[in-house]
């Protein structure tokens, strides 16, 4: 494969999407941010609508804004997301975050069965996703167990593993889509079908797929499913979550946290819950307003650029990278954390080294590259095809052969920042 | 009492927290808004804030603000909330909506109780925690029971009847401190006691009485609080709530939603809930930040102004509004729908007309006064002591008046706007 500059240029100039990197805030032109699937960038759209919301809606209309556009943003945005999901509208709704909408949902769904006792995960899926259904197990207290199943290599995880821990007696699957660590995706349909012969429901954490992949709940069958909006879907810090329940299912579910947002007529101050009909019955309580609407900017240029198109950049941008690697960063004991079949892969690749994590801060604090590090050795590069170039892509690599054939790393070993 | 302006003005001259008003965005001149109960108005120091956090910090430092202000800004602000309601550091968080927290901390009561069936409150509560309530109940499944004791004139209700139904078998007492409709106020020393005497765990909200009520958990024994930021506390649209859990409990209870954020080490993605030390154990999953920053400024100023100012021009300026409802609204079918007596209430005074919902609109639509209507019949009269003049009280009740006189409300009659 060509290394050189000139042909990242050439797939630059060849890339239809290109253009939507205008569309975001480049504050600063030397920074390569590959951390968009930790902390979308900040559409340009967005920065106005805050602004606007802050200052005209908050500030001028005050109270008005409830009936002027905030109470049905949930819904709204829901719908939109749902449309990058392939969910038909009414089966998404944002609300809360996603280790909550995880807990409301995992715990309509035992209650649905209330005779079987497993539930079935993997140890690729997402920590905060085990400690919630491990909270939720010891809190209900009624001999629900969890079973973890173990990825034999920690990168990827065959199907077949998966399905013999399904049984008569499991009631929940639920699975991170695509693993934060190392981009492993399941087949979703697949698996969702195996739970189902099983009689068991199916809940996908989309965190790290949404807005990235060619998602498609619909033809996939799938039950229930949740997500971040502050990844690929550039939501802004800490932006309220998704959470997608089939049509048929809603009125057969139970939102434990049965707060007004979700009453039928939440501001008739009834004093008994009466769930609303349809999505609206999994919201909670009041949501935060700024981070809701600071959602949907961009969520609509993902709509306008298209999943299929998204997918396809994400891939060539991924096989460009890993392409890279194989020429340029093997040889510096860099090894790929993450599938090499890209159809098993997310939109992000991660690369394993001994010293991940040194390098990590030397690439972020002294090459104006921003990636991530999770344990024990991986540094992600995420590719978020709206606004990633190959020139970036490129220019990373050489940074990266920079940091550690000048061991630039080695003043940040056992060195801990607060968040990595 | 004088019902004329100039004394209304010489009230505003010797109001020594008159300064405060000019900290905020005021952006109609002609509007008077009392309904800072429901969402607070927005401080200029808020307004930059934003700004900068959207610009600087998301638009250009990215996944880098967790390290500079956003991962620590939960306990930062929880400490200064802590502040207002006589908490020593370390007991109040931020997190999530009052809903979601009061599920939380009530499902967490219920589990420190296990052999205590009952769950007292009262139908001056606002109608999401019943709601909470109920669906934790049903949740759990395991015949526990919600008791809701009745206000006997929907406005007031004395200690004895709650004393009344707490019993040897009641795990929790749980009450909002001031009822969002008519503002009384429960003596929260008092039946904190009472519940103790007999066992029972109590959790307080204090959505209505934060920032504008001299609260003081210490003293009071309180166990478990939550409360909204984005009323007294000026927070914005659906802020994050907050938490209290008292010292000693913190490590006896466990936060049933056990997420990421409240993990010991959340970025060495263990696969093991560890429970974070101290009151981080009560975060569930990633805040949002946005919405979450801009409590801090509102949050300042009450603080510069101190509660014991505030509560004493609160009670100033309810007294006087109640002294020109006798003399100016009282003959045209006005009724006073909170306690008579200020230190039973709140910081907004309830007017209940038999055309109330109209009136209301009415008085919003063609006054440019901003109140809120609850069913049945109250019309809300938020007193928020950091920006209401006496002037704009004195206002009010004039245009009211002609609201009613020139019987402007009948044009609303029937009209129900999304939300009330």
């Amino acid at each position: 494969m060509r290394t050189d500059l000139d042909y990242a240029r050439v797939l630059d100039d060849e890339d239809e999407l290109a253009p939507f990197r205008q569309e975001f805030v480049l504050q600063d032109p030397e920074l390569i941010y590959l951390d968009g699937n930790s902390l979308g960038r900040l559409p340009k759209a967005t920065q106005r609508l805050i602004d606007r919301q802050v200052d005209e809606n908050w500030g001028g209309r005050l109270i008005r804004g409830w009936n002027e556009g905030w109470y049905g943003a949930a819904d709204r945005i829901g719908a939109k997301i749902g449309q990058l999901l392939g969910a038909a509208e009414g089966q998404v709704i944002v609300a809360d975050s996603t280790s909550v909408n995880l807990y409301k949902l995992a715990h309509a769904a035992l209650r649905a069965r209330p005779a079987r006792r497993k539930i079935v995960s993997d140890d690729l899926n997402f920590p905060s996703d085990l400690y919630i259904l491990q909270g939720l197990v010891e809190g209900l207290g009624d001999g629900r167990k969890l079973t973890v199943v173990s990825s034999p290599d920690g990168i990827s995880l065959p199907a077949e593993l998966i399905e013999k821990a399904l049984d008569e007696d499991t009631a929940l699957l639920t699975l991170s889509h695509t693993s934060y660590r190392s981009g492993f995706t399941h087949d979703m349909a697949a698996l969702t079908e195996m739970a189902h012969q099983r009689g068991a429901l199916v809940l996908w954490d989309l965190s790290h797929s949404a807005g990235a992949l060619a998602i498609d709940l619909r033809t996939a069958g799938v039950d229930l499913a949740v997500g971040c909006t502050y990844k690929y879907l550039n939501g802004g810090p800490g932006a309220p979550a998704f959470l997608f329940v089939r049509a048929d299912l809603q009125e057969m579910l139970n939102n434990p946290i049965s707060g007004w947002f979700g009453q039928r007529a939440p501001f008739q101050m009834d004093l008994e819950y009466q769930p609303a009909q349809g999505i609206r019955r999994y919201l909670t309580g009041t949501p935060p307003v700024l981070s809701l609407l600071a959602i949907e900017p961009g969520v609509d240029l993902l709509l306008e650029a298209g999943t299929d198109r998204l997918r396809a950049k994400s891939i060539r941008q991924s096989e460009y990278l890993i392409g890279l690697w194989r020429e340029l960063l093997q040889p510096l004991g860099f090894r790929l954390g993450s599938p090499a079949d890209p159809s098993r892969r997310g939109s992000h690749v991660a690369l394993a080294h001994d010293h991940g994590l040194a390098i990590n801060l030397a690439l972020i604090e002294e090459m104006q590259v921003v990636t991530d590090f999770r344990p024990p050795d991986c540094i992600r590069f995420g590719i978020a095809p709206l606004y990633t170039s190959f020139a970036e892509i490129h220019e990373t690599v050489y940074r990266l052969r920079k940091v550690v054939e000048e061991r630039r790393f080695e003043d940040y070993e056992g060195w801990a920042p607060e968040v990595t």
